[in-house]
């Protein structure tokens, strides 16, 4: 299936050769790769060291705000059976998350003991829904190159860049952070092992072709350019066994040759579906994710894509740490085409310039994770804050905040959604705290009704996920807050309700 | 909302009389429009006769294959305890079905009764399938100028037409019999209430202008047609308050009001998502279930459309009784432009030709239920045989046959759903007869992995509408059929399983 669609005429020997991230580890340890711990202090010269720093800032704040909540919270809790409980724990809440709880929230803690559940709920949606707000009035992750990136993707033969990473959080910041492009101008379906569905794809294609026609946006579709599908694996190099793509097993081999027969059955059906030479353009994108490291499988001219023909960014950064960063670009595509020449691939000049930009934009993620991580994060695991389901979900672009299940239906994407639960037991239910569930539903405002319908189908996964998980519902081991966002208008979230304060739609307004 | 897009002040007095249903029931009873039971031989100038009799021959055959069923297991539960039961009971069926039962069926009397509800079923399964080979291998409703019709539709204007009726069974003919039109042309999909799925419609507005610019089908994109969606909601005059729209209440203003709102927002969000003037047209027909007569509502030269004005074509019937048919187009096109003068409304070219052209093929459907049925159905409620869920059901073109409810999830479609087993709740499970519940779910063969999306959707929706009817399903009152068809190869049905015959897939190869 991996190489089902290659030449095997063509491929010279040295192309079997199978380097798996196990390899890599392997070799580092042994010395063979410079090890990541000779350069825990970062600084690479192809990273862009300030925007580090800018990512970091905002990513340890905003996390910061959900990790304090445990603490906080066990603090108040000692506090419940004292005459001044209401206003101890209220100072303390505004002093520590800068907002108060709800008051009905405290009251009667000398007839009933807190329902810390419901609170521990409430104040993970409120810090959310700050966070949420944040994001879309601050814009703290605007991109340096946000206006110019559209026009470096059609430079190499695309208009536009869509990309299915896992589901799992730990590839939640993939765009942002990990590949450093633009949120804004790639688009980002997440699903368990990268399994996208072919015909939700096959449908934005046509709307997406659909536009260019019509509109000429993002560009005429007189240009010869294609639509780029991307999808994203991932495995840990530390614990390759235990801590790779639950999806898959944590078995690498099998999570990229799966996500890749996805890509290729989605590039078929564009091409069986519609005449005139209708195709897409595909890659395939594995990560590591102790360290961020990526590699991308390199297509031959004809766009095939084998598992073996990769290049490795940690590869490419231990290779290129002491060389002069003003020709940077130069170096990482002579490095690729070098990789690429070594399978006897010759890619097509576009992807070449598309995947030297990605490997180099991930040079600087791989020093980020050096700096500010010692190479290797210590939530090597699953360490997400919430479950977001649904539709939407623009703002979350931070590692491991998010297990995120894109569905329309927990009918169809129970598959997705009994993963996430199932880290959240791990995660919280196992300690008695509740998994924090986002359901989010984005519609288009600008399509009358469209609003109403949103906030009916995130009413209807709230009811269809307690009918699946009825034991965790019951015991509040399960918590709602029901999002909408008007997709159109690059409005806020609007929150609609919630099941910890039903009756004032969660205070969360 | 009926009336809300409207220019008022345009508006003449007389436009303010409201003509409903029940207003054309009483008036007939009155004596002031000629009464149906005058003309119940039938036999119209403009009634296309030997169309009527080929159509009536396939309807009545096919139901009497449904409908003989319930007499002939009655039959055979008598001789359950005989010794030669077995071969007893399949010289009956093979005489009476043409077919035999499964052997397994009919073993172990001695022992245990028949189980009459899984071979009922069984029964119903068989014949269905044996129906849908016979549609796909011989066509038999195939249309007379089905090569003409897209030609006409362009000459209107129009590139598509895009029905929506309600999903109840007494409109499951209303593309190929009451509007007579070609079924492989017309896109129907039907929805409770024919409330229809708007973000839904919209996707697949675009696909077909998208394949309009790419491929110039069905016409180029330049050409000025445009989409032409309309909604088809019903009454019954005899029994107005009792067998109307059980999705609105049996009130015929507010399920006209209600279809056009969807209708309008349908439109709106053309307008709003797409530039250029991306538009559509729309159309809101009524129909009264007892006799199959329709009206159209006219649009005005905006394509507005209000639901007093509407033309009847039971009053053209009556109107054009005893008038040459030479000219009948010219005489349907004269009558529609002075109801239209009346209203002051001045209907574009194009959409007068298309109006014209349906009242006058529903002329002979008005006059094929005067022969064949004495001008009124004697099944005036509920009379369907299986219910339909899913996706596809191109073959079921028969009055009463099928409650189809159009639906990719349980969870979204639950409402058309629960109707469906309201209305064999009252039909079979009553009775202890089960409801025959056929899953389908088309797909296109020539995007990898389709068929085996299909097939998983099937089972999806057959356990989720389990979950939903837990003790319907548990004491056998709820069986299911599932069906794939590739609808790219124009193929046959494809049986993949049954709840009746698990093991073997039902028999139903």
């Amino acid at each position: 299936m991996l190489v089902g669609r290659q030449n095997n005429r063509a491929r010279p020997q040295q192309r079997m050769r199978v380097r798996t991230a196990e390899d890599v580890a392997h070799r580092q340890r042994k010395g063979v790769v410079p090890a990541a711990s000779n350069a825990h202090v970062g600084g690479h010269p192809f990273a862009r060291l300030a925007d580090n720093e800018c990512l970091y800032q905002y990513e340890s704040r905003s996390k910061a705000a959900f990790d304090k909540i445990e603490g906080v919270l066990r603090q108040i809790a000692q506090y419940q059976h004292r005459v001044d409980f209401v206003s101890q724990a209220q100072h303390i809440t505004k002093q520590e998350f800068g907002f108060a709880l709800p008051e009905q929230m405290l009251d009667n803690t000398w007839v009933a003991p807190l329902d810390m559940k419901a609170i521990y709920a409430w104040c993970v949606f409120e810090t959310f829904h700050r966070f949420a707000d944040e994001f879309y009035s601050t814009e703290p992750l605007a991109h340096p190159q946000d206006q110019q990136f559209q026009a470096f993707l059609e430079s190499c033969g695309f208009h536009i860049f869509d990309v299915s990473p896992c589901a799992d959080g730990r590839l939640a910041h993939a765009v942002r952070y990990v590949l450093r492009l633009p949120h804004k101008h790639v688009r980002r379906k997440s699903y368990a092992g990268a399994m996208f569905d072919v015909e939700d794809s096959l449908q934005k294609w046509v709307k997406i072709e659909h536009i260019r026609h019509r509109e000429g946006k993002p560009n005429a579709a007189s240009e010869p350019t294609r639509y780029l599908k991307a999808a994203m694996y991932h495995y840990s190099s530390s614990q390759p066994d235990v801590e790779g793509c639950a999806a898959h097993g944590s078995d690498s081999v099998k999570a990229a040759a799966e996500a890749l027969g996805r890509l290729e059955a989605f590039q078929q059906g564009v091409e069986n579906s519609f005449c005139c030479g209708a195709s897409i353009d595909l890659m395939l994108i594995g990560i590591d994710t102790d360290n961020d490291s990526i590699r991308i499988h390199i297509p031959d001219a004809q766009g095939r894509i084998s598992g073996e023909c990769f290049i490795d960014a940690g590869d490419v950064y231990n290779q290129t740490r002491h060389l002069n960063a003003s020709n940077d670009l130069a170096i990482v595509g002579d490095l690729l085409k070098e990789k690429a020449n070594e399978f006897g691939v010759q890619p097509s000049d576009g992807m070449v310039r598309m995947i030297t930009r990605l490997i180099l934009n991930n040079i600087s993620q791989i020093d980020y994770v050096r700096k500010y991580f010692k190479g290797s994060y210590s939530d090597v695991g699953h360490q997400e804050r919430f479950i977001g389901m649904g539709i939407g979900f623009e703002e979350v672009q931070l590692r491991n905040l998010t297990y995120f299940a894109y569905l329309k239906t927990v009918e169809q994407g129970a598959k997705d959604l009994d993963v996430g639960i199932k880290i959240f037991t791990g995660l919280n239910i196992k300690r008695g705290l509740p998994a924090p569930v986002v359901i989010r539903y984005d519609y288009h405002g600008n399509v009358p009704g469209a609003r109403d319908r949103a906030v009916a189908r995130c009413k209807c996964l709230d009811l269809a996920m307690r009918q699946r998980f009825p034991e965790q519902a019951e015991k509040g081991l399960l918590h709602t807050l029901l999002v909408v966002r008007d997709c159109n208008a690059d409005n806020k979230i609007e929150v609609v309700a919630s099941s910890v304060t039903p009756e004032d739609t969660g205070g969360h307004h």
